[in-house]
C-alpha cells in the first residue's frame, strides 16, 4: 500500500510526500509514481508531524465536567475515585474511545496511556479501533504484579507499546517500584509514572525516607532513559542534575497543573540542563481538554507569566515539546517529518482565519490555531479523519453520555 | 421582522424563543404562532448569551504572529509601532473584519474596540458590514481633540456606541485626560483605558506624579461608572477600595498579560470587593486569538495557579465576566436571556465531543468548548453566521494576507 501526498506546503515550501506502508518512503518537489491512493491538497493545506500527548488518562473523559473548582482532596476523594471505582472495562472502552475522537479531531496520533488494569482489554480495543498510536502503561498496584506480567508480554501490537507504570512514589510500595525496574530492564519496557506533582507529595516523601522523591527513586536505581516521568513540578537543582545525568524525559502538564494548583513546571531550567520536555494533557477530569494545540499555548503562556521573562517556553521550543520530544521519549522514530520516519501525520487547513496572514507558521501553531484547523490526520500510514470525519463519532458520543448516566 | 427558534436547549430545558426585530420577545415552553423565519434546533443546540469582549484593538490582528517571545520594548517600539506606522484607513478596515471573522467564529456578539483614529472611517465600515455590536473608543493623543469631536458626535448606529479612549495614564497627558472626562460627562459616552497593565506603569507614575495610578486619576475626578479599564493588574488595595467607590469596571486580559509578562489581575480580590469584572482578549498581536472561550479557560487556570487555590475563579464566574459583566460595563440591555433582552445569541452544537459526558454545561464552555461548537450566531436579531459560514469570509482572509506583506 502507498499514498502519494501531492501540493503539500513543508517548512513554507510546496512538496509531495511518498507514503510507503507506514512510513514517509520519499520527500520531493514533485514525485510522480502511480500509487495506490493520491491526495491533492493544491497548497491549501500544510503538513506538520501529529502530535504526542505524553501523559493522560483516556477513559477519564468520561467524568470530564463531573467535578470542578473543588479544593484537591474533596475533588479527588469525594468525587473521582469514588466515580472511578464505578467504571469497568466496558465502561473504560468507551471513555477511551470518547478520548480517542477528540485526540485526533485536535491532531494527536500518538500518546502515552497510564490506566487502571481492570480496563485493559477495553483500551487495546479501544486504541486498536480507532487507529492512533499509543504507549499503554497498565497501573501497578501492590498485588496485581504477575497478572500484568502475564497480560503486557503477549500483547504488543503494530500501534500500541506497553510501559509498566508504578503510579506515584505515594501510592507504590518500594518493593512494586524495585519490580517495575526489574521487569522494565528485563522486557526492555517504558516506565510512565506520576512525580513530584504537588508540594505535599515532597514533603510527605522527606517526612517518610528522609530524602526527596528524585533522591528516593536514584537510590533504588530507578532512573534511566525509559522514564518518563509526569508533572515533575517540584524538583531542586540538586534532584535536576540527578535527571539530567540519567538521561530521562519529563512531562509539562501545564493546563491540569494550573486547573489543580499544583505549581508551576521549570521550563526553562530543565530546558538548558538538557533533559527532554514533552507535553500531556493530563486526563479530562483536570484539564478538562485532550487538546494538544491548547495545551502547546498555555504551556507557553505559563511559562512567560511565570518567569515574568516574554523570551521563555519560545513557540519553536513548545512546538518541539508537544512532536519530537514525544518520539525520543517513547522511543519511537516518529515526531519529524523525515523519510524513513513513521507516517504519524496531520493536515492543516490553510485557509482558516489563524492562518490569515502567515508570517510564521510555528507562532501560528502555538498561539493562534485551533483544533479545527486539522482536516486530516494519517497515522501510522493509514488516513484516520479525512475533512474532519471520524466515521465511528456519532455512536461513540451517544454511548458516552449513556454511560455517564451512572456517575450521576 | 420575527424569527421563531424552536427546541433550543437554554439552562438544561428545551425552550422556544420568540425573535421580534432586535429583541428576545418571548420565551415559552411552546411558542406557537406565524413568523417571517422559523429555525427549529431540535433539541440538538443550546443557547447562550454571545460573548461580550470588552477589550481588543481590531486590526491588529493584521500583525497576528508578526513577533513574539520578545521582550516587551523590543516587541512594542521596534515591532509593533513601526508596523502600527504602516496602517492606512483601508489596512484598518480588512484587519478589523478579519478580527470580526474570528470573534464571529468564536461566538463574540460584542466587543469594546480601542483603536486609531486615522482608521475610524474603515473601523465604523468593517463592523456595520459585519452586522456585530460595538463600543468603539477612538485613541486620542494631545492633538486631536477636534477631529474626535466632530467625528465622533454624529455617528451613532444601532449597532455602533461611541467611546472617547485615552490610550494611557503614560501616553495620555492631563489635559486630554480632563477633555475626555469633560467630554465623556457632557455626551454621556463611556471611556475606555489602558489602567495598570505593567509595574513599570505604576512605578513611572509614582516618580512623575507622587501617586499610584488610580489616586491620580481620582485626584483628577476622572473615575465614574462609564470607566472601563483595560488589564488593570497591579493596583493596591487602597487603590481597589477607590475602584469600588467609583463604580468602574475592569477588565481581566489573561492571555495578553501572560504573554507579555505583565502580571497577574487580582480576580478573587476584585470580585469580593463588588467590582465588575470583564475578560477581553486584547490585540492578536498579543495574545494571538480573539477567542472568548480559550480567554475564559486561560482565566480560569491562570488564578487557580497564582492563587494555589483551585476554588478561585469558578466557571460560573469567568463564565458571567464574559457575557452579563461585560454588558453592564457597556451599559446595554444583553449578556443574558431573558425576555426584553437584546437578541446577541450563539447556538451551541451539543453533538460535539465537548459535551459528551454533559454534567455541566457551564463548566463545558468554560473548560472543555473549543469555538468549533458554535454553529450559528445572532446579533441584534439577526444571523451574521449560520453553520459556520459567514458569507465574506474567503474575500476577507485573501485580502488580508495581501496587505500583511507589506510588514514584512
Amino acid at each position: 500500500m502507498n499514498i502519494l501526498i501531492k501540493n503539500v506546503i513543508l517548512n513554507n515550501e510546496k512538496k509531495d510526500l511518498l507514503i510507503e506502508d507506514n512510513l514517509i518512503s520519499k520527500i520531493d518537489d514533485e514525485i510522480n509514481i502511480s500509487a495506490d491512493e493520491v491526495v491533492d491538497y493544491k497548497g491549501e493545506k500544510a503538513v506538520s508531524p501529529g502530535f504526542i500527548n505524553c501523559h493522560t488518562h483516556s477513559a477519564m473523559t468520561l467524568l470530564r465536567g463531573y467535578a470542578d473548582d473543588l479544593p484537591l482532596n474533596e475533588w479527588l476523594f469525594n468525587k473521582i475515585f469514588p466515580a472511578e471505582a464505578k467504571m469497568d472495562n466496558e465502561d473504560i472502552y468507551w471513555g477511551t474511545k470518547l478520548a480517542l475522537v477528540e485526540m485526533i479531531k485536535s491532531g494527536t496520533t500518538f500518546f502515552n496511556e497510564m490506566y487502571l488494569f481492570r480496563g485493559c482489554e477495553g483500551t487495546i480495543r479501544a486504541i486498536t479501533e480507532m487507529g492512533v498510536r499509543a504507549v499503554y502503561g497498565i497501573c501497578l498496584d501492590d498485588s496485581n504484579f504477575e497478572k500484568v506480567k502475564e497480560f503486557v508480554l503477549p500483547q504488543k501490537t503494530d500501534l500500541i507499546d506497553f510501559a509498566i507504570a508504578p503510579h506515584a512514589i505515594y501510592t507504590a510500595s518500594e518493593e512494586t517500584l524495585r519490580w517495575a525496574k526489574e521487569f522494565s530492564d528485563k522486557n526492555n519496557l517504558l516506565i510512565h509514572m506520576h512525580l513530584s506533582e504537588t508540594l505535599n507529595e515532597v514533603e510527605e516523601c522527606i517526612d517518610k525516607f528522609g530524602k526527596r522523591p528524585v533522591e528516593y527513586l536514584n537510590d533504588l536505581g530507578f532512573i534511566n532513559e525509559k522514564c518518563v516521568f509526569a508533572h515533575s513540578i517540584w524538583f531542586n537543582n540538586k534532584e535536576l542534575e540527578i535527571l539530567e545525568d540519567k538521561g530521562c524525559s519529563l512531562v509539562y502538564n501545564p493546563s491540569s497543573n494550573m486547573k489543580l494548583s499544583s505549581g508551576v513546571f521549570r521550563f526553562e531550567d530543565v530546558k538548558n540542563k538538557g533533559i527532554n520536555i514533552c507535553l500531556g494533557t493530563d486526563g479530562a477530569a483536570s484539564n478538562n481538554s485532550l487538546d494538544m494545540f491548547e495545551e502547546m499555548k498555555i504551556g507557553a503562556l505559563l511559562q512567560k507569566s511565570n518567569d515574568i521573562d516574554p523570551t521563555h517556553a519560545k513557540a519553536e521550543d513548545i512546538f518541539l515539546s508537544a512532536t519530537e520530544n514525544g518520539a525520543k521519549a517513547l522511543l519511537k522514530k516518529t515526531g519529524k517529518i523525515e523519510e524513513g520516519y513513521l507516517a504519524d501525520l496531520i493536515f492543516i487547513d490553510l485557509q482558516k482565519t489563524y492562518f490569515s496572514p502567515n508570517f510564521n507558521f510555528i507562532s501560528n501553531l502555538v498561539y493562534a490555531a485551533k483544533s479545527e484547523c486539522v482536516s486530516d490526520v494519517m497515522c501510522n500510514g493509514k488516513f484516520i479523519m479525512k475533512d474532519r470525519i471520524i466515521p465511528q463519532e456519532k455512536e461513540i458520543l451517544k454511548k458516552a453520555k449513556e454511560l455517564s448516566v451512572k456517575f450521576t
